[in-house]
């Protein structure tokens, strides 16, 4: 099958069972904390997920190379970047595991119903309000910034769309972490296992993974951190791990 | 001055302005928590602080050796314990800079009247509930379960002792993270910085520091980890210089 690549776009490779993505440099490609999360987020045989904001579909893909999940789902409110994302589908030749779907996340559960997954992924925009934003059509301001949905729209939506005790998997900004858990707490999403994620042994943090759990009880596991360089430009052994080389 | 030692203590050096500290071994002595607390804490000059669940006064004392607060409060609610604070606080000749009051934390804003504070210092017990608990009146169950008064009940009542920006300083378990960030919202402090203690760089964290400020806007900073041991029995230099050797 011949799967078009468009002007300004590349093919990168994900050094994952082949996998390859398509992504638009100046719209917006993937980072560190896609790769993260799909390295963080479980899901098992049989089981169904979602991915909120699936941008060009990098967290179904990652996923399905990762886990023994064979039902994925990506939503995404961008019909370039969806469009995108589906054409990463049929060049990985995964149209049966992955389905991209154009809509809006605040709506989501209205479109696929309560109750319909095991598992929903989320690397959400990091930003509050439109501070600094020239254009909010821009695509990497949407994917930045909380311009189309908050994150208290992606709690409740995830709340609504997972099965008793189903798993919520969110990669975001230690700054928000309060309110992340509240927002999680207040939809009955209960934090229960989170990856502090250091960029060296001796600096803040700029990244948190986090599980919650639907209808869990309260008492969280902080994993041991997650450091990403031990020196410039050198990744420690765990990220070579997570990313597959 | 004679203070007296009882049977079954023993006093330990600071290791900070020629501090010691009686301690009972039967009792509780302090730990490396009380320790990372007074080093997270700031009291500047002429802020009044309070510590809730002193013990055997070692925050005050700490912090009075670490800081440039000349105006302690240490609330205890075991007399035994306040009994032997004020004695170390003697031993140390700062009776004129801490007080060791008995008195009952939940208790304690109407003890000391509202805004009385500029800090709030906290090193509570971190069980939840009498588990395993054989006498409810033993010390050293008083201390680390919540037999006596809830985190809740701290919260609130460092809440209300605290002025206007007034800051809270609490030494926690990383288990009830999101718990403890949720009750401090519920009571006006926001969590504005947190620093998370892991054993060893490989190892899960056992001890969270966080400073809440009372009608603090929502904004965290998650500090650089902070590592106890580099080896077995070798602290980290930042341990070491936080214990002043």
């Amino acid at each position: 099958m011949r799967v078009e690549i468009k002007e300004h776009e590349r093919v990168d490779d994900l050094q994952r069972c082949g996998y390859k993505i398509i992504q638009n440099p100046e719209a917006f490609c993937f980072g560190m904390d896609a790769v993260l999360l799909s390295s963080f987020a479980k899901v098992f045989e049989k089981e169904r997920a979602i991915d909120l904001g699936t941008g060009n579909g990098i967290i179904p893909i990652l996923l399905r190379g990762k886990t023994a999940g064979r039902d994925f789902t990506g939503l995404e409110i961008q019909e370039e970047s969806a469009a995108m994302a589906r054409r990463s589908v049929m060049l990985n030749d995964l149209e049966s595991d992955i389905n991209i779907v154009t809509g809006d996340i605040v709506g989501a559960s209205a479109l696929f119903g309560a109750a319909a997954f095991d598992v929903v992924t989320s690397n959400p925009p990091y930003m509050i309000g439109m501070h600094g934003i020239k254009n909010p059509d821009d695509a990497k301001a949407i994917a930045r910034h909380e311009i189309k949905c908050t994150f208290d729209d992606i709690a409740r939506e995830a709340s609504k769309l997972l099965k008793e005790k189903g798993r919520f998997y969110l990669v975001h900004r230690p700054f928000r972490l309060p309110e992340l858990f509240e927002t999680m707490k207040k939809y009955k999403l209960e934090p229960k296992r989170m990856i502090m994620v250091y960029p060296y042994v001796d600096k803040e943090p700029n990244m948190v993974l986090i599980e919650g759990i639907k209808g869990g009880r309260a008492r969280l596991t902080v994993e041991k951190p997650l450091i990403v360089y031990k020196e410039t430009n050198v990744y420690t052994d765990e990220i070579y791990d997570i990313y597959g080389y």
